[in-house]
């Protein structure tokens, strides 16, 4: 396996991220501020909400992959920890959409810096001892699993009512 | 990069696939026959036909993976090309979850005997000439494509009402 095999590897990963969070981020950018706050079926989540759950979710990526320290450690508590309209909403939807495009540069701007032995490194919710028998337990597992998670969201919020 | 290090880029994409496949026959397992019929929101898709247009996407994998050929190429015609309650039911539900196995464990056979770089080689649907400019057009695109594609509908069917 040569080093351009492995930065192919990484290259498929990081694209498939991208066509997921971009997917969301047109989807989100094509709802007006009403249509954020309409469920996207009887008693579901809105799409404020979603949006809010993807911020928190996402920025919490920077610290599980190593990278530094999160910005948005206040929005976990309404966006991950609450379900939907358990609090009043804790931020303009304004202020929500502006979250996203910061912490998703800020994340590629860490992704184009990563060398492909770096995305497998360990990523910080496994010890070290654990990953020594894991080994793909490591930061490209985390990016996999969020782009996943991504595609999840996108399901739900492209069943609103056109 | 060693050829232990190419193999842990494999076996992360593969387990992320295999948490999304697994959450999703865990799912429709869960749901009985008649739960398999309820919309999953008003006017919004069946479990019945997600199911089915599952199998019928992963089964197109076999020929995009240029693994062999499909069994299941007379299901895209119900759950690919039209939409949900455009046809009469097809297939009975018990034979559609028959269906999910049969693809699944022959998906899951021919991944456990390709090596790292057979999954960097092209998948069908790029010509030779294009792969040669686009390597990131291979065949472990096509299994995140469709790990991202499960997850999605996963989103989608947990929106059913408990």
């Amino acid at each position: 396996m040569t080093d351009s095999a492995s930065q192919i590897f990484v290259t498929t990963a990081l694209k498939s991220w991208n066509v997921w969070t971009g997917r969301a981020a047109k989807l989100f950018d094509s709802l007006s501020d009403e249509q954020m706050q309409a469920e996207i079926a009887p008693g579901k989540n809105r799409p404020y909400y979603l949006l809010g759950h993807l911020v928190a979710v996402d920025d919490a990526m920077i610290p599980q992959l190593r990278l530094g320290e999160p910005d948005y450690t206040h929005l976990r508590a309404p966006f991950i920890d609450s379900p939907d309209k358990a609090v009043t909403d804790p931020i303009p939807v304004a202020e929500l959409r502006q979250a996203w495009k910061i912490v998703h540069e800020k994340l590629n701007a860490h992704f184009e810096q990563l060398s492909p032995s770096e995305w497998l490194e360990r990523h910080s919710t496994v010890s070290e001892e654990d990953f020594a028998k894991e080994p793909h337990r490591n930061r490209l597992a985390i990016l996999m699993s969020r782009t996943g998670h991504v595609s999840y969201h996108i399901g739900q919020l492209m069943l609103l009512p056109k």
